[in-house]
């Protein structure tokens, strides 16, 4: 075994035997056909290397990994330009120098140029930036190119990042779990300390550079504050050592009130200048450890953490007290405007949880440092599918910003649903806020270019995790993907982000590349219809899990995620007119679209405004048959998924088709949940049926409390539009219970589908016997958010092709283990 | 853990991960294409059972297995024949009782009547056979045609074995090793005990039942006595019972000895009443234990097992002895022919070890009891890649007759080369030994056609380990696979056999089942080609491993394998004018053809002929040129299966992919190393040149006792012609050491081949630099049959797409490991 890493390490793995686990993600190289291969035939046999940084170093060994791995050719390393073609990789000083007579263009920094240029009578390819990063940056686009097979003939490129930061958050705990992460636990922590193995935070780092992404916050923001005690420090330095040669800059998030939790002062006050000096000596501490440290991430006055309005400061005081503890050493200070109040009142119309960021932070605008950045949320609310975007991106003109999205699927399916989220953020991106009439869309905000601000750009909170594929779901590494390369280029399409990464990932095989393309490039909208309806947000259980349904978990409390529904309509009025005035916050012109139910898009007429649930939308139908026909539409459209991804049998590696296989079998299983519980749920409050006669008639059903139990017994689930019926059974006996009934249709061949509720507090078994005969068989051991029957423990159990006949009597069997109770929903059968 | 073998001992693993390991080998049942699958909707949908035993109960599990796997439906179980459409299994009595007007046909026991049938006005499916064995069989023949995606359309067919006796034996010891095993340790022993964990056992037992083979002999045929033991018997019944609902029978190996070993005897003298009266009471114990018991395999008087003649009795007399205890109970005895004498007077030149089997088996013909069959291997030495075909099968009118074949490769590759046996094993079956004239082809002799024998036909030494691909090589698996399909019917061609197994095994992509075709139907010939030339056979270290070269260890010792190569010429003289008469042991016409050499074919011309090199074949080459040629095509085509393999890359599941690339790659560089050592043996002997100047001229090769050696020391290879030089260096410094040269030729792509030495005992490590770029590495960690530097160790490193300058220097580093000494051949380096 020992042996097998010291392999794998140097990147040479040529012989070993591997199925694609997705570790390597988009970074596979792996080898071209023949017929693709031709067109690199004239890459130069040599690579030199101008400058000797880590960095740098990293640049030449990706070239030589990639090309060995993709044309299955080692790159000579030459010392100097030799005689003979070279690829020329360094910074445009160390090329200007040793090639003087070489035109060379202006790039930004990060940027580079790759160009095929002829001196001496010999032609080369130059891979220069005014840095080191952008150097390695430059390497992997070449490596990239390759890998999709593009044409580098004659090639003469510059890039530049489109903002200057580009930047992820880790939300890890130092006990190892990750708040809101979806692949496993943490890469970087384990039981309170640095993990003994850093190889995966080596690999991450490289994954962030080959998308320029160049700092990491690796650490919750709700922050623990013995990350940055002295005993931490040698631990937190060996993770930056890990990430230094792929560029990326270690930041953790800290604690504002640490001087006082762990610093033996009495007060975290930023204005005492007690505070100050205990702040500057611990990021003293902190260089001495690590002399390229990124900076600090802070999450202050929100959801229960504590911050500067316990003494009556602004963020600003306390970012600016952070900051400038920063400034001597090059660091930067990211402030979240995820801050506000949640316990509001929601008696009070007037209360709107999505005024808060622009309410606090746009009168501190020009008050903070040059060094700080804020760091704000898409939309005005929190990572929800569909959310306006925030006005505080145009209410900050003399602050740096920054756009916090959700690369992990907090609010869109957590990994368990295919979300790809670039169709979204490309709306996002592309929004003109109109700050000073047309011409501010917030992709220019985020650069600076808007503002004209030295900073700004892109956090992504990804939480990867150390599951093989990383995120919990092979699809969703096309999340982080997308991600990066939208930081570096808002301007790509969707369909571009997609399809390179289909091809990075999957091969060249056009079939597969247009199959897992439909499905990634209509998953938002797919899960955005069976989950929230027309703006009025993701209709989650937001006191929990953010994963299954939960209608009325929003409501009659103090977060303010109130959709407002009842039996008449739903919606907040968030009118300058009659409501909130949130609509306010924006400039006058997106004022004016929101303030109007008239010019208000469908897809968002129930953030703004509340209407009678039957209202008329601008597409002709009412509020409700949109909820009934849209929840059905993307339920249908998550069941063609799997049906797609099974044309693809044969096509892919046997055990990653499997598991997206199963991962695509759950999620049409789960939006079949979502779309009941909300259907149901409208149905009942406002007592319009549904013009297709689809709601609250499932012919094809057979409810588990209605079948013939043994030691079987009853159960309320909670909350009812969860289940079906509002009921299920559940089992206490240790040596398993039974559930029968009859069947009594006409003979022939039938699919079966068994909705039980898979909990991750045991492992129950199952199985189904039609008369004496075990037809299936299975083990509950899927890993959901979920200890307890509901909507986030549904799970569909498809029993393909069976033949039943009149008077056939199907029995299931559910064990119990630990916690869970092998409880069932209901039994679905349909003719095949 | 516990759940997931929970789920697989059942077999109805539909959502669970995995890639191909090849463990379910040609059963893999895999989901038939939607087009394909349209020809078998009208299956019935039910299956009925007439009758309830083990085996019965494994056809109805089988086909409901195979149905749900690739139709993806689940057969419903009926108690009776029910009032639709069925699948109706079971014996002709029971399906007669059950519907008296159906017509059935007359078939032979094991056979089976496959029909489409109507009555009652309904169309039922009909597997039928005298014996519960027989519906087992016709239960996976009708699955493989589905498997193959053949028509059943009104299907009518009827299948009976062309030998009563279809068996296999393992080699296996106690101890868990098996001797001549190349699939890892035993799957039945361990450490002198039945394993606790027989899952394996029965995965195998269905394996041999879907061929149609019906006994194991578990042990190996050097028994340990400790197998009939009364402590033993419990554990063997163990095995017994995994086998029994597949119908294998089990048997043993015994040691005749036995009496006096264990038995507190003081002789095991078959003539003694004492010494039958021992076994008719180790026997009765058995069958206490196991009432199906299949009987003994006897290895005596053979390779210092001791045996009758120890008491001036003949082998018939033992087989008697033994034969007349198991008869009460049904039990059979076989008694190898595999007795010659391994102290041989080699001076001798009428000393013939193949004249061994006729000589002492003809004389006893007629003497043995019915139920003994007397299992000689396919020719008069030992699974020789190529020999003729044991007189011995002409020779015995009057006593069964099984032959032994090698499914494990011992004398062919150990499964580290392919070499499909199947064009040779046809070869052998349709060989007319004209006992009475033309019309006596071995296949009718051993199904006891010939000579009305009631017993006869075949057994395979298999030696499957617990590799999760049984022998070691997923292509090793095409030989268990084509044993049964020819034990059953010898008239399949080798191509209908190799198609069929690649079906079943790699699916239906047709660029894939055509190339798999190809390397496996020219394999065999490959093989023989690069090592053993016209039939003088394989010419391998027979004193130790059988898998490497070693030309003179068949020379000058007891064991009786010569070739008689000398400076002047090669072959045996076995004519009766001249040699030792061994052709006289054939019928006249045959023996005709063999005495002249006019008539011999050349591909067995040096086994009856010695005759100078410069001997024209009746191909007009000389014999010394054929050896010259011959190797170097060989070793051409195993480097051409490299690159036809390599076509295939993306059609096959990539771990699969790997494995088989990296077999096939050392097979390349095995050829080689074959390919040099003989043609350099006779080269050196003959003194006469290649015509085409290839043998002794290596003009790429760079001699690692040529290089720079820091810490290597130089090393006498024996024998000499293992080696490139006959020399080569080794290390034994535990630091490592370094060998290095200068490359001097012109500038281009090159590829590398690094030639070690790679023992099992000891895990070196290798790193290759050009100047001081590290360009390849690896550790020696291949599973050989090699101790030392040799013709069983030498190992190919192909490093592709090196770009190289005159003056660079190449250095390799070596770290030694346990007794493996980092040893090096040479380095050869080719322009791509």
């Amino acid at each position: 075994m020992k042996n097998y890493l010291w392999l794998v390490a140097l990147g040479m793995c040529a012989g070993c035997l591997h199925a694609e686990t997705g570790r390597e993600a988009w970074l596979r190289y792996a080898p071209l056909k023949d017929s693709a291969r031709a067109q690199y035939d004239t890459l130069p046999a040599s690579i030199v290397l101008l400058g000797d940084s880590a960095v740098l170093s990293s640049a030449r060994a990706e070239m030589i990994r990639g090309i060995r791995g993709m044309l299955g050719r080692t790159l000579r390393i030459e010392k100097g330009v030799p005689g003979e073609s070279a690829i020329i990789l360094g910074t445009m000083e160390s090329i200007k120098a040793a090639v003087p007579a070489l035109a060379l263009p202006e790039i930004a920094q990060d940027g580079f140029f790759i160009a095929s240029v002829e001196f001496g009578g010999l032609c080369h390819f130059i891979i220069a930036s005014p840095n080191d990063r952008g150097a390695l940056y430059g390497a992997f686009a070449l490596l990239g190119k390759i890998a999709r097979e593009e044409s580098i003939a004659g090639i003469h490129e510059v890039q530049q990042p489109y903002a200057p930061v580009r930047w992820v958050n880790q939300w890890d705990n130092l006990n190892g779990t990750i708040e809101r992460g979806y692949g496993g636990p943490s890469i970087f922590f384990d039981n309170d300390t640095v993990r003994a193995d850093l190889a995966r935070v080596g690999e991450y780092g490289r994954l962030l550079a080959s998308l320029g992404i160049h700092g990491c916050t690796v650490n919750n923001v709700n922050a623990n504050p013995r990350v940055i005690q002295d005993d931490f420090l040698p631990q937190l330095a060996r993770i930056a050592d890990a990430f230094r040669p792929w560029g990326v800059q270690l930041a953790v998030s800290v604690d504002l009130s640490s001087p006082q939790k762990t610093g033996g002062l009495d007060t975290f006050d930023p204005a005492d200048p007690r505070v100050s000096a205990w702040w500057r000596g611990r990021v003293e501490a902190i260089y001495r450890h690590i002399p390229d440290f990124g900076g600090f991430t802070v999450k202050a006055d929100s959801e229960g953490r504590l911050g500067p309005s316990s003494y009556g400061r602004t963020p600003a005081d306390a970012a600016n007290m952070l900051a400038r503890a920063l400034r001597p050493h090059g660091g930067i200070l990211f402030y979240r405007a995820f801050v506000y109040d949640h316990h509001l009142d929601w008696r009070n119309p007037k209360n709107d949880r999505a005024r808060a960021a622009y309410d606090i932070f746009h009168p501190l605008d020009g008050k903070f440092d040059d060094n700080v950045i804020v760091q704000a949320k898409h939309g005005p609310i929190d990572f929800q599918a569909r959310e306006p975007v925030s006005p505080i991106f145009g209410g900050l003109r003399r602050t740096n910003i920054a756009v916090e999205l959700p690369v992990m699927q907090e609010y869109t399916g957590q990994q368990k649903h295919v979300c790809f989220l670039m169709p979204s953020w490309k709306e996002i991106l592309g929004f003109d806020l109109q700050a000073d009439g047309p011409g501010t869309p917030v992709k220019d905000i985020l650069a600076g270019k808007s503002f004209h601000r030295p900073m700004g750009g892109y956090v992504g909170v990804v939480n990867v995790g150390t599951d093989a594929d990383w995120l919990g779901h092979p699809m969703g590494m096309a999340n982080l993907y997308g991600f990066g390369r939208l930081a570096w280029n808002p301007d790509l399409a969707a369909e571009t982000i997609a399809n390179d990464w289909i091809r990075m990932t999957f091969g060249s095989d056009p079939a597969v590349a247009q199959t897992i393309a439909s499905i990634l490039l209509t998953s938002w909208r797919t899960y955005e219809s069976y989950t929230g309806p027309l703006g009025a947000q993701t209709l989650t259980d937001i006191l929990g899990s953010h994963f299954g349904p939960g209608v009325e978990a929003s409501e009659r409390n103090g977060w303010g995620q109130w959709h407002r529904a009842d039996e008449k309509g739903i919606g907040m009025d968030r009118t300058v007119a009659t409501g909130t005035g949130f609509t306010g916050q924006y400039a006058p012109a997106v004022a004016r679209i929101y303030e109007s139910l008239e010019t208000t898009p469908d897809n968002l007429v129930l953030f703004f405004h509340h209407v009678p649930y039957t209202h008329r939308l601008r597409s002709g139908k009412s509020v409700i048959q949109h909820i009934y026909d849209s929840h059905y539409e993307g339920a249908e459209r998550a069941e063609d998924y799997v049906a797609q991804w099974e044309s693809m049998k044969g096509r892919i590696d046997p055990p990653l088709y499997e598991s997206i296989l199963a991962r695509l079998e759950f999620q049409a299983g789960h939006a079949r949940v979502w779309r009941d519980a909300i259907c149901n749920w409208f149905h009942k409050m406002s007592q319009i049926p549904d013009a297709s006669g689809r709601v609250g008639n499932y012919a094809d059903r057979v409810e588990a409390e209605g079948m013939v139990l043994r030691g079987y017994t009853p159960l309320e689930i909670t909350p009812w539009e969860n289940s079906s019926g509002g009921k299920g059974i559940e089992c206490r006996l240790p040596e398993g219970c039974t559930a029968s009934f009859g069947f009594d249709r006409a003979a022939g061949w039938y699919d079966m589908d068994v909705e039980y509720f898979d909990q991750n507090n045991g492992e129950s078994r199952f199985r189904v016997f039609v008369g004496d005969q075990l037809v299936d068989e299975w083990v509950a051991l899927n890993r959901l958010p979920a200890q307890k029957p509901g909507g986030d423990s549904s799970t569909r159990r498809r029993i393909k092709g069976l033949g039943l006949r009149p008077g056939d009597r199907i029995r299931i069997e559910g064990i119990p283990d630990g916690e869970e109770t092998a409880a069932l929903d209901f039994v679905s059968i349909k003719r095949k």
